[in-house]
């Protein structure tokens, strides 16, 4: 099945920005079984994107077309569909009260332009839009089955899965599993360099995709049937597993890094606190992006002076004077604060010189100390990131995480460090 | 003038790789003044490519094109451009020499499929590549003078600039010129309203481009000179900063907005505490994503139980008890314990119900109570987010940041909440 992807912004062809949906789009329709004929990407111009329209709607069976469907003079798409297909525009009264309601609900007024985005082509069908103002909808033009999609990544994204995924299904013979694993730790080269041979050996294919810190191993099968497909994907996706252990394959799917340390927490029944210097609140928000992190996570000090790191957290002058505050002595003392402060049961510390700047020879930038605290004693580790300022911070949160994951899996800090 | 960009490679029609190559030629054609009418991208498939190429011959003056230019057998856009332009391919001994000089130079054998890059439609001028195997080559197809380059981005973007670059710049006559303004704090449809007309009084394009939970508008101008475009854009640029003022439209270009917290903090000496519970470390993270930030910002409290609250922050148990967590009661004894906690001059709280359980028929999800604390007193301020978690809380802590702005412009805490 021949398919096609159709992206509508001047910001686009312009380069202002990254075309992400393009190939998140591509990526998606591939793994469904279609063969993509063209991704393009068209400004906001009337005859280009009537005519593109038109010629993908000839050539292929499938065509998803995001961007244009806002509510502002430049937003076209849906226009340009109706005289493409030679039926009015009409409004939809069940649309617009949804927008109503969507801006009733935040208590913000709604501009007379939105009420543009409750308009579609006759007789198309209506793809609701639960993020977002602006609904999509699908049309038949020439030979294909076209659905329209705001160009807002996470409300295309939820309407394809949602609206686009069970509709075009049935249309592929072929079936395909694919497992994907997250994996923190190991260098894309490192994690390809374990992984050879599995290929061939478990007839699939292994994709990879750097999603910075992590690294996603797509393991893919195909097979006449759903259950075969399924079977073949999860021995191979088993065989990666072994190869990289489980310190750096921390789940499978769309779970958070952050998410499996909350499980182990809420495991052991335990309560973190950190501190944090070089991160400045980071760790703080990741373990928040999620829902219910109050059951384990009570708080962070975040310390951004030495002043602060005395006077909040109790580490002593001597320390910072001796040591200096990106040190494995302060990070303890740190640590040790947190817990105290907070009356938690874990502490993490986290100090270190995220750049670009403050690196001297001896403690150059990307150096970062992390350390962990329980009732009884601390450990700290030395790490060492490469990158900008914005690849320091990930790290090292990710890597002070990750130390809690391995403190809460042996139980212990001993040997831990 | 009318360009395209066209990409070929089947590893970019199934969503492998990022296509950057697009986004960077876009970005490049565009400053140099062309408009693209579309970027294209095709997967190995010999049909497709030479219909692509035909197609953009007839439509445009300028394609550029990128990739498939390889040793290996899925290489095919030579083949395809001899096909269009309906001429043989021929070897040039010339390049077939550097081809073979440059794997002597680097001690690796050439493979014999490698001769296949030194063939060239006939009556094509060969364009030289300094830093890999594969030459390109330029050709007319239709009305357009047709760039082939290869994929790999460094060789493609040195190659552009050494041979398009020169060669097309003199076909634009006109001169563009855009401003970009960043905001904050009104959505789309309002700043889309507000602008109304201007695009026509002043002759320039505005454009939008929705950044969560910024919202950039583009000012546009196109002159016969380089000043005239730029008076132009500069003059609707001022119109636009009037109709949206100052606390929407808060810097110009690449500036994040925690930097122009800190410059407004600098500007008048004077340091940040935070006391944050719903962005649970969030605000904090922002404001030491830039390099400097302990000049003005000393540290966050992130506390995330009432006990902690309580504990860390001085918060009295009997507004907890009588206003509950979330109330600008409990907001201003935070902002009150960060500021003196810390030391600092100013202390900024949040405290509400980012999702997406917790709300209440009283307290819903998406409410947040801000408070500021000065040496002289405190203001609160209550605020209502819609959608998800993640964007109620970027919503709070923008609304946070600015509020300090709001305090730091006026330079007192009266009159504003």
């Amino acid at each position: 099945m021949s398919a096609a992807v159709l992206c509508i912004g001047t910001e686009l062809t312009r380069g202002e920005l990254v075309n992400s949906n393009a190939t998140w789009l591509a990526e998606r329709l591939t793994a469904l079984g279609f063969e993509l004929r063209e991704v393009a990407t068209v400004p906001d111009s009337k005859p280009v994107i009537e005519q593109t329209l038109r010629r993908l709607g000839s050539n292929c069976q499938i065509v998803v077309c995001t961007g244009g469907l806002g509510p502002t003079t430049d937003d076209l798409t849906t226009a340009c569909a109706a005289r493409v297909l030679s039926v009015p525009l009409e409004r939809d009264e069940a649309s617009l009260q949804q927008i109503r309601a969507r801006f009733t609900a935040t208590g913000r007024p709604m501009a007379a332009s939105n009420a543009k985005q409750a308009d579609f082509p006759r007789g198309a069908r209506i793809l609701p839009n639960d993020l977002g103002t602006a609904p999509g909808f699908e049309a038949r033009i020439g030979d294909a089955r076209v659905f329209f999609l705001p160009g807002v990544p996470r409300e295309m994204e939820a309407m394809f899965t949602t609206h686009v995924v069970g509709a075009v299904e049935d249309l592929v013979s072929e079936h395909l599993y694919q497992v994907r694993l997250r994996t923190f730790g190991l260098p894309e080269s490192a994690v390809n360099d374990r992984l050879t041979g599995i290929e061939r050996d478990a007839g699939v294919v292994i994709g990879y995709r750097a999603h910075f810190p992590e690294i996603e191993v797509k393991v893919l099968a195909r097979g006449g049937d759903a259950a075969e497909a399924e079977r073949q994907a999860r021995d191979a996706a088993r065989t990666v597993r072994q190869r990289l252990g489980e310190e750096v394959v921390f789940a499978e799917g769309e779970v958070p890094f952050a998410a499996t340390i909350g499980e182990a927490l809420t495991a052991k029944g335990r309560r973190l606190a950190l501190a944090e210097s070089c991160t400045g609140g980071l760790v703080g928000k990741l373990l928040t992006d999620l829902p219910g992190a109050s059951r384990y996570f009570v708080g962070s000090a975040v310390v951004y002076s030495n002043a602060a790191k005395q006077r909040i957290l109790g580490v002593p002058a001597e320390l910072l004077e001796q040591y200096g505050a990106v040190s494995a002595e302060v990070a303890r003392a740190m640590a040790d604060g947190a817990l105290n402060l907070y009356g938690a049961d874990i502490g993490l510390a986290l100090t270190g010189i995220a750049g670009p700047d403050g690196g001297t020879t001896d403690k150059p930038v990307g150096l970062v100390h992390l350390a962990i605290a329980v009732g009884g004693g601390t450990l700290s580790r030395e790490v060492r990131f490469p990158g900008s300022r914005e690849r320091v911070r990930v790290l090292a949160a990710y890597a002070g995480l990750a130390l809690v994951r391995k403190v809460l899996a042996r139980g212990t800090i001993d040997g831990v460090g």
